[in-house]
């Protein structure tokens, strides 16, 4: 089994700003919150610690409870980043640490409340290359040059820069591993490391298994790594579309057609069969904060049907952030020229909209004649 | 004397897309463009050049006449960094490389066009450690844990953080030491190398002096680095506002009351004088592209004075991209409560703002009255 632990103790100081900024609203929702949740989207993952300071347990837990994190765990962290992280670990192991101990996994995941966009991709192939070499971590090219500076502030060397790497996050690690190496750190190695690859080298002899990253997995450190944060969020949100039909043939084809003309726009994912509350492909997408849809119908009046999706949705607490755009795609096959939907329909539709407006979710109607 | 290179030669293979990243557009305006007015706002810089691929070297051309840069050359260059820096100096230093030879500078700054917000404090340090050193650069605290891979991708070592630094712009040389350097290079060097500190102390064993400098020295990498500086120079846009006041002392004084309650909201620059096409000072706030103004007067109607700001910011091609916001206040101390504006005023002050509306500068007037 693989649980995973996010040190979120950070003072953000090379922010500036009171804010750490793992708290620091992205889009109106804190950092840590979009690593929770990114951690959360991976099934495979039991356990999530995350280990903040002792004055944030609070704020974290009123985090977890608004944005309805799953299967976290919060912990007091120490007063550095290795000590935290060592705290996080313990919950896993010693019965003292946690009115609840979790159970101890075979990985743990070690990642970054600051590093709001990792993949199951990435964190599947760190688990891996960990289960085989005891540890792994992700790392990226160098940006910029790495120089050594001598006493007297000039430079005494650079180093060669296809011959480093960045260290990154995610890493992982064999709990046993990990923790062993935490128990025989020294404070020195606790009050003034950062590197838990560093640690697992020195004190278990293990060479992590350096694993590719992509770009995303970057850190957010500086005021303009939040509006970095910020912008490619917003991206993500306009630019992903579900689009749903029903089994029928005619339907299935307009659907399919859509999706393959969206697509050079934008992301689009095309589901097939109607709405209902137990399909767990659709339920699974929700958690997965999709913002908009296209429903394709032939039904007269489908508000029965939009009606199950808009149920789930509210549930989901996903409206409740950013507003939800549901199009509902009215396909008329009939042979006749008139329009099919009356003005009573088109009353119907309305008033479903503005009540559903109310719960932050946006629904327009399109009807489509088709032959 | 003091000039300046700035290669922008790169192809912005990280960044993902066709453009690459130094003539992507940041708010309408090319990332280059953000670069060269930065170096173009320090008096001392006698020369510019910027050093494109033979391609781009028209982009470039249109670039610095729509934005209107000055004492810029455009020079093209190698298939590498260093042989595009390289093919920079040779115009200060060897006539067959440019129709016009550029006066040979004492020093010479070395810039990246993709480093939209280099300030003149951290120039003017380098430039002096540069003096006394034969070369100098500025560096930043590693974000990430360098690390070193074995040959089976696995950890090797990694490096104690606080020893090293990452080597970023700008730099500056004795032109004689850097031009030397690189005459001294290999092809290897000029092919494989990135970093000019390195090739000053491998040939002219000059150790360069190491300057700290602030966190917005950082270069434009990835697509989320657009984003940052997006967002960045956007809040300069809003966050600035120059006041301007007549000498007269009741008006000095609201000047002032008016600057200091702003200063908790945004900086406020305050100048005391009438405007007046001569002031020297006024002309290099506009060229420093200020886009917010508040003009404090107590004259019935004080267009004139104001269509001489409306003609200096559009003289200036300000106005082009982003609209100008230009505040005019009007004081009334005279002793009677009625209104000082009447409605032929008004309606001058409304046929004044549809004009310069045209030319992009949004015209608001504001009376006060003040005992």
């Amino acid at each position: 089994s693989v649980s995973a632990v996010l040190p979120a103790g950070g003072s953000g100081e090379r922010l500036g700003g009171a804010t750490p900024k793992q708290f620091c609203a992205v889009q109106g929702r804190p950092l840590v919150s979009y690593a929770v949740r990114a951690m959360e989207r991976i099934s495979w993952i039991s356990d999530i610690v995350v280990v903040v300071s002792p004055e944030n347990v609070e704020t974290m837990k009123t985090i977890i409870e608004k944005y309805g994190h799953k299967r976290v765990t919060v912990v007091e962290g120490g007063i550095t980043r290795h000590r935290s992280i060592f705290n996080g670990l313990k919950v896993f192991a010693e019965n003292e640490f946690s009115s609840h101990l979790l159970r101890k996994p075979e990985v743990v995941i070690i990642h970054d409340a600051v590093r709001p966009f990792v993949e199951e991709d990435i964190a599947s192939k760190v688990v891996m290359a960990a289960k085989e070499h005891g540890a792994a971590g992700a790392i990226r090219p160098l940006v910029s040059t790495v120089i050594a500076s001598a006493a007297d502030g000039c430079l005494d060397h650079s180093l060669e820069r296809a011959r480093y790497r960045a260290s990154e996050m995610p890493q992982a690690f064999l709990f046993d591993i990990i923790y062993e190496a935490y128990q025989q750190s020294t404070d020195y190695d606790l009050d003034y490391g950062t590197e838990c690859l560093h640690l697992a080298l020195k004190y278990c002899k293990t060479n992590a298994k350096l694993v590719e990253g992509t770009a995303d997995l970057w850190k957010v450190t500086y005021k303009r790594d939040l509006y970095a944060a910020e912008s490619i969020i917003k991206d993500n949100l306009s630019q992903e579309v579900y689009v749903i039909t029903n089994v029928r043939e005619t339907l299935a084809q307009v659907g399919f057609l859509l999706s393959e003309s969206l697509k050079s726009q934008i992301k689009v994912e095309a589901i097939s069969g109607s709405l209902s509350k137990s399909d767990s492909h659709l339920q699974n997408i929700i958690s997965g904060q999709c913002y908009n849809f296209v429903c394709v119908n032939d039904k007269r009046c489908a508000i029965q049907e939009t009606q199950e999706l808009v149920d789930m949705l509210e549930k989901s607490n996903i409206p409740l952030l950013y507003p939800v755009v549901l199009i509902l795609v009215h396909l008329d096959i009939s042979e006749n020229n008139s329009f099919s939907i009356g003005m009573e329909d088109l009353t119907t539709i309305k008033k479903f909209a503005r009540e559903t407006k109310k719960k932050n979710i946006l629904v327009y109607g399109l009807l489509i004649q088709y032959k």
